[in-house]
């Protein structure tokens, strides 16, 4: 079966996957003379710098989501369809789906990274990653869960693995997530859960490499942690997780913490493709590109974004998997597709600069020029994030959350949202 | 193990369950000399009456939600926990939950009612219930899953199955959800879905009785059915459905529809609460309560809101099931319970009238002295719900959204949510 797709006279080009990569790149090509093919798993875009704001019942997840139909309802040339990608057959240009298999004339991959657990299965199934909307709404959950079952718990050690909260990684998820819980703990446990001593509530911030927020400036690293620090956050650095059973987070050093809930925002590694060869797959799982973004070897399969390794001179081990390289790349090679088929332009980052938030007022950011820690750089922040939102209603309910919880101290969307269990008719339903 | 509560000289009232009767309840009592226990499954209050505006993507579930800590946060005496209650042991005085129990001085039963199937299983494992936030939203999950993928689907007869839409039931909640989809079909699937041809889509509202809207007056049972006409719904009155296998819905007169979409909104029966003598339950498992709403044969346990059944003299058959009962019962029972407690009085029903809404602009309205139908009901209708909506961010956010898609023709939150799959910990997560 083919996917169902009108014939065309026009050349046909495939977009797997609509994070910030894809779908700017579909959007930029939207009025070209190809035929734009985009897929997805899922039928909407999400903005994945504000999945912690899920987690901590800040924002809705519909307010960082964008519907891709969206795309198809403005462009006539553009095509949707929500399904996975199976494999691809590079010698006959086809992909494969559950929902029926399209020849391409140009294949983009931009599938994105997911959650890397580094091997260990155990962790694997008792940590909770943040690489979805679907896993930061179960965070949600199992927190709010978690809070109301210490009320009934007498004994010390089951409670404090209730509402105790460890998460792994230093990175700019680990640090912002971290934040957040710290100011939920402060400002809201204590007039909710008036039974539950907010003293006993502890968040711990395990980050293997010497500071925090690796790729930032040392102003910003000490910042940041300084700023978690100042809310009760207990920082531990230098420090391995090594196994976790779902009860006690065990150390390299052997130290354990009892808690029943561990985020796991330690790394990731790119998502998988059947049917391109072992030798372009490089570096957590990346596809080997050149400047152009074409992958190794092949003419007309391009990599883009947190799935793409490109080696440039200010970048020798490849770009970092962030937002910007995913837009500049998309931008790149749309531009190449369209304008300058001819003569294409060869790939170079312009980094625009970097920046966390860590709770109530306190951000660092890092520009080309300029560092800056504190209130401002927390204004900078929200501006900076309510612009790169997708959809104009997103920006008006976020801007009112925002708005709503900064004025009240309070986080009013703490639901837990339990899923209709009707399994069996869900995968069916899934069924192509 | 006993649920942790505060030991207290207070006599202690146990409010099982959160909808319109209990939480108004709770409210009244907040301040009393009461100690009150509000017990409820969810940890929010769902506004039921825009349900089926969650179903058809126009509201998000937060917006019609309401945390009950909120309650806890407010009121010293008031203590929340997420339970359910499996059974009452009323001689001594005491209930039973996962939780642990609880001795109550009096206990007020008010968890409303479910779907009722009426025994027919095979129509219980397909249909779709509208019962719950939970459940409107997995109905939304399939209606969007479903056009997604009769995008694929060449055969006309598998198509008509993943696109019509067979609703049963012609009270409020069946005519309300049948007029949304009707607009859907309108105005936002011609745009999204341009390879769907939208006349192909069929939506069927089954009635088993002779006129829409049994409750209401002759003109507002046939206006509704006139608007739905004009929206080109296909209303079948004086037909009952006998079977549906999840793919022929099979009429009393052995006529069939194909569809994979059955929405199943026919009847209610109470919730049960074991221990309960089988004596004092009633019509649709209702509990035969006195003027007091005492359940028959005991003094401290009351029953309010659409568990209760009582006999006035303009209901001889009971009140109708509906939210206005259940508050002025709970208002009622409040005043009893606190300022009347040598005199009370006796509840009678003030019916301040019932409406509803079927799409854009039309709505009917019957109130004591006056019935109107049309745009002005409409604007009434929207009035109503707006105030009667718990919480002010709830309101602002409902307001919002309704404004944005009256502008826009559009609902743009067509987001397939799925739950995260790790069920094993969910299974867990909710064991007390």
């Amino acid at each position: 079966m083919h996917i169902n797709i009108p014939a065309t006279e026009r050349d046909r080009i495939i977009i797997v996957g609509a994070g910030f990569a894809g779908l700017q790149l579909a959007r930029q090509l939207a009025r070209s003379s190809y035929q734009v093919v985009l897929l997805d798993k899922n039928n909407f875009h999400q903005f994945q710098p504000l999945f912690y704001q899920v987690a901590i019942a800040r924002l809705e997840p519909s307010s960082i989501k964008f519907t891709l139909r969206k795309e198809n309802q403005k462009h006539a040339n553009v095509f949707f369809r929500m399904t996975s990608v199976e494999r691809v057959d590079t010698a006959a240009q086809r992909i494969y789906t559950p929902m029926g298999d399209l020849h391409y004339d140009h294949l983009v991959l931009a599938m994105g990274a997911d959650t890397n657990f580094f091997g260990n299965e155990e962790i694997q199934r008792h940590a909770i990653p943040m690489k979805s909307v679907a896993e930061a709404l179960y965070l949600r959950n199992r927190i709010l869960n978690d809070f109301e079952r210490a009320l009934s718990v007498p004994d010390y050690e089951e409670r404090q693995g209730l509402i105790d909260i460890v998460i792994v990684g230093g990175g700019p998820t680990g640090v912002e997530v971290a934040g957040a819980l710290a100011e939920m703990k402060k400002y809201i446990l204590p007039r909710e859960y008036k039974e539950l001593d907010s003293k006993e509530i502890d968040i711990y911030l395990i980050q293997g490499a010497d500071c925090l927020l690796k790729g930032m400036s040392a102003e910003s690293s000490a910042a940041s942690e300084r700023f978690l620090q100042e809310l009760g956050v207990i920082v531990k650095k230098d420090t391995r997780v090594v196994a976790y059973d779902g009860k006690y987070v065990e150390m390299h050093d052997g130290s354990k913490i009892r808690s029943n809930k561990v985020i796991w925002a330690a790394g990731i590694q790119a998502n998988k493709l059947v049917g391109l060869p072992e030798s372009v797959i490089t570096y957590g799982r990346r596809l080997q590109v050149n400047r152009l973004n074409q992958v190794e070897g092949f003419s007309c399969i391009y990599a883009i974004g947190d799935l793409a390794y490109m080696e440039e001179e200010a970048f020798p081990q490849g770009h970092p998997q962030v937002a910007q390289v995913a837009i500049q790349q998309a931008e790149n090679l749309a531009r190449n597709l369209t304008k300058k088929r001819q003569n294409p332009q060869p790939f170079s980052y312009q980094d625009l600069g970097s920046m966390a938030t860590i709770g109530r007022n306190r951000a660092v950011v890092d520009l080309k020029r300029l560092k800056f820690q504190g209130f401002f750089a927390w204004v900078v922040w929200l501006v900076v994030h309510l612009f790169a939102l997708i959809g104009v209603k997103n920006k008006i309910f976020v801007f009112i959350n925002w708005v709503w919880n900064y004025i009240t101290y309070d986080q009013s969307l703490r639901l837990i949202i339990r899923p209709f269990q009707r399994q069996q008719e869900w995968k069916e339903a899934e069924k192509p």
